[in-house]
């Protein structure tokens, strides 16, 4: 089975995307029966869509899974739907922004992944994951919108995953604790 | 303010114990105002005590703060009360097992933790905070109970800190993304 | 402006639906220049649309709005697409149970809400409102649904709106409705 | 063996509260060797005490047992000590809202429950039990440590359970709190 898989460069404050780096150790490490490509696209409405699309006309996968940052979820998300519908809270990194318009003016509302959701939720997985039924309104559901429309009669199953922020918790932690310790010093001096 | 912090050593599959790193990370970093002392306990009901009471008693410290494990919270939680009740479900280090006994016989039920736990918790902390009414019935509560007790009538400030587990999420997000891919891989091939 | 509302009766442990309280309350509030019919309908998949239907056959409205409890959102969620997917985790009042199945086999993926989402937003409400981009899928999305494919030629607007479970909120969250559907009429004034 | 139970009347959004129906029910079904009297107690700080305590007295049971709601908690709790604290969220049904203060301010730091927890823990229940260490901070931790502090000198056995909401799992509930009152009487037999 051939695999094509997307992540996102990094955008806003995030100087790492997590799927970047998701994406690159999903591409370098083996799943046998699984040869697996990969690219990485810009957070940009029209580019992201135009370099996926290259990639799977040179490179003709059984599937394309594109993987993008959910900064908010704590859990892996497998997007049940992508939205005709666009609505912009920041400005993609062209500086482009829609508001509540529509991501192709003659297509459907709606295209469901082609993915087996159920079936690939049912693994055990050490991480929890969950079937989303909204992909956002930004990059991420424009692009999987743009790809299923894409690939909507062509023998490609296409969907989308949302990650969580990776992570490591320890500084925060510590900081908390000294700012704890902090107070308690005050609380002391104010006696 | 002299602030005498304990942490544990590993137990049980933990290599390193989140409590320890913090406990070394909070002596060596700096908080004007504040000198730290650390020690880092064994997980064992004896030896825990004893060991921090020798140290309570070298060093004269203005408050102790005993810091532990709670690998299934995913907060920072400070205990507000510590019992005269242990229950185990594993022993520990040193194979010891209590069910259903007193810390100390002839102590009372409880003793409420002698920090400004209002207090401290006021503070904005990157991570999050609570007050805990169960400091479990293991070592923690253990110790914590014993140097409440030790310190009924001296003017020193105690409490006891719980904190998560340090970890990066990295791993088992993407051994959950590999599992899912080799899923559907098995869904392709029963067509 | 005639606008015929509904609501849902009680399901599971709620003795009274939310959605019940408010559609009579504001059936039974003054809007000028609005004229509200409702009906409560049973939480169940078949006769949820089938008696609602016959209301909007009876009563020509100019609008249709579906108010249903969302009992873990805090905010009222003013739905933007009703999915033509169910899978329930429970079954409904008459013990049916959908697992990962269309609403309608020959209908699209999906229908977006015919209300003005984003002028009904803009509105200052003293209860929090947002736009959502899932309306689940469970009775509430399979009413929004059906209502929305039988309306799609009629010029009949119609759409689903979420409420909190009430609390002390009440009068907040009816203020907030009110609001919204005098905004509503101004937006088909205007027209 | 006569057990006095106590449940709480309505409070916050439950039109009915789980305790109330669970104790009405209790005391309406029979379990050999074991008189049941019931009591239903408003959700205020002063009246649940002052109610209860005039049950006592009256009836002078060999048990007196609470029943409480825990409306997140998915388990039937057995509780094991009432804190000599209050810290509330929401006011009571009076409007009485305490924060961070002791409940009788010259009694000890906590009572443990006198029920045999273990053993009643022991029974095989068609709904999950475990002993909890906290009752929280609000009415029912109040009403069990004001109990526990009236009848500290008497030859009275008391305790509190926390239940979880009533949904379909009634039944359950039901038969695994008749068990434990089963198991109740057999280890006052065998004293």
């Amino acid at each position: 089975m051939k695999v094509l898989l997307s992540g996102f460069s990094s955008f806003s404050h995030h100087t790492v995307n997590s799927s970047e780096v998701l994406v690159l150790l999903l591409a370098n490490g083996k799943i046998p029966g699984i040869e697996i490509r990969s690219c990485i696209l810009p957070v940009t409405f029209k580019d992201s869509f135009d370099v996926l699309k290259d990639q799977i006309d040179l490179y003709q996968p059984d599937v394309v899974i594109s993987l993008g940052l959910a900064e908010k979820r704590s859990v892996i998300s497998l997007e049940k739907v992508a939205l005709n519908y666009v609505d912009c809270e920041i400005p993609d990194n062209t500086g482009t922004l829609f508001k509540d318009s529509p991501v192709l003016s003659s297509a459907p509302a709606a295209y469901f992944s082609t993915l087996p959701l159920k079936e690939m939720l049912l693994v055990e997985t050490p991480y929890p994951v969950e079937i989303s039924y909204s992909a956002g309104t930004y990059v991420c559901n424009h692009l999987m919108f743009r790809v299923l429309h894409y690939l909507k009669d062509k023998n490609i199953q296409a969907g989308f995953i949302h990650v969580p922020l990776l992570k490591n918790n320890q500084e925060m932690i510590l900081d908390s604790l000294q700012l704890m310790l902090s107070k308690l010093l005050q609380t002391q001096n104010t006696k």
